[in-house]
């Protein structure tokens, strides 16, 4: 018998080949793999991580619950999202309890914006867990894009297109560099605190990088507002590289 | 004859099994492998990736240039590492005009505060170029930590210790979750800079995450001041987290 392990897999932004050796290995080693998907949709995490599963391995697919009648901010979305991540957790903990080794493979890394975190959160306190470190959705797209980021002393920042364009506005003037998640139906705001902020001429959308539906473009060239949900926005910083602009 | 490329390889944080399977397909192909390192000193890149470099492959070692004497704002420092870097690139160009595929090895991320962006800024608007994500040094700290960083709507941001005591103490406060980098002699600083915005009780103080030579603690339990280089003090986010502290 095994001893129970979870682990959480990075499996990295997309391209099948930026799996690391040791994600492979936990693959190689896992009894269970895990995966979160949207209800009716294919897992992402898993059709990265697909040429890489052993054949007949067993599967644990976590279906996030349809609560798009639900305001985000309502009690009744944060206990559909509660109550499935708690069941989601008893469904883990069951295999774990029996011996076996579960693999969580994430897109990306897993302590970085994911769901693993909120299964690590609930189970590592009772089981021996393991960090399988991953690269990251946005290192994706940068290199996707062959965009230096962020060099020397600048300050870099991440955040959330969900957040008010004053906000928005404000942060992204006191960053060096930033990305921005999350873009999907704020890209007319996000636009407009880029103007604000100075920042729109450095912009760059990038839809999916390192996959095969990647696209990507100066956000100054894109003539609409319409953006995926899995679009960032990169504002490269170093701003005395030889060639930026000023 | 192959095509001359420049190739930007990320070799992750320091396990050398969170290199990807395609920087191992990139150190496979190169004809030339070139690396940083401080003069005397093992590159740490290559210790990486060591394992895997093909037996006999062509390196290029690039050593910095020993500046100790200049203050890091002189013009004589900054000309110095401009000349070094220039001198590297114009190294780098030879052998891609002979037509040979140089692998340039980079810690973490190639385009995410390291050496290799002041080679591509150099080259990339005169051969063709390829840049290999790589999972960043802060990834392999938080997972070697097991800390989940930031979560939903969490702004996120990396800073450098070399700040001033007043702005550290401003940014920590206003992101939910931080890393601070450069951490060196700045400790007694960015403690008191910590305590002053309330995050004191949260930060983590890694050092060489991932490697054999790991060290990590709560910073509220590390009783001096002396910190690498390489040191990062992780300011976990995501406070609505079971059983995080608020």
């Amino acid at each position: 018998m095994s001893a129970a392990k979870l682990i959480g897999v990075g499996v990295g932004p997309g391209d099948p080949e930026l799996l690391t050796l040791k994600a492979m290995r936990a693959l190689g080693v896992a009894d269970v793999i895990a995966h979160f998907a949207k209800a009716g949709n294919p897992s992402h995490s898993r059709a990265i991580a697909a040429h890489h599963l052993r054949a007949g391995v067993a599967e644990l697919p976590l279906y996030y619950p349809v609560t798009t009648e639900l305001p985000a901010c309502s009690a009744g979305y944060r206990d559909a999202i509660r109550d499935f991540y708690d069941g989601a957790a008893a469904e883990i903990a069951a295999q774990l309890e029996a011996g076996r080794v579960v693999a969580v493979i994430c897109e990306g890394d897993p302590l970085f914006y994911g769901s693993y975190m909120h299964l690590h959160t609930r189970l590592a306190a009772r089981f021996p867990t393991e960090i399988v470190a991953g690269v990251t959705g946005m290192s994706g797209c940068w290199s996707a894009a062959g965009m230096p980021m962020a060099q020397g002393d600048d300050v870099f920042t991440v955040l959330p297109a969900t957040l008010p364009e004053t906000d928005l506005m404000r942060r992204l003037a006191e960053a060096d560099a930033a990305v921005v998640m999350k873009v999907g139906r704020h890209l007319a705001k996000l636009r407009r605190a880029l103007q604000a902020s100075g920042r729109l001429s450095r912009a760059i959308y990038v839809e999916r990088g390192t996959t095969a539906a990647e696209k990507m473009l100066p956000l100054s060239a894109k003539l609409d507002d319409e953006a995926s949900y899995f679009a960032v926005v990169l504002v490269p910083g170093w701003k005395q590289r030889p060639g930026a602009e000023q």
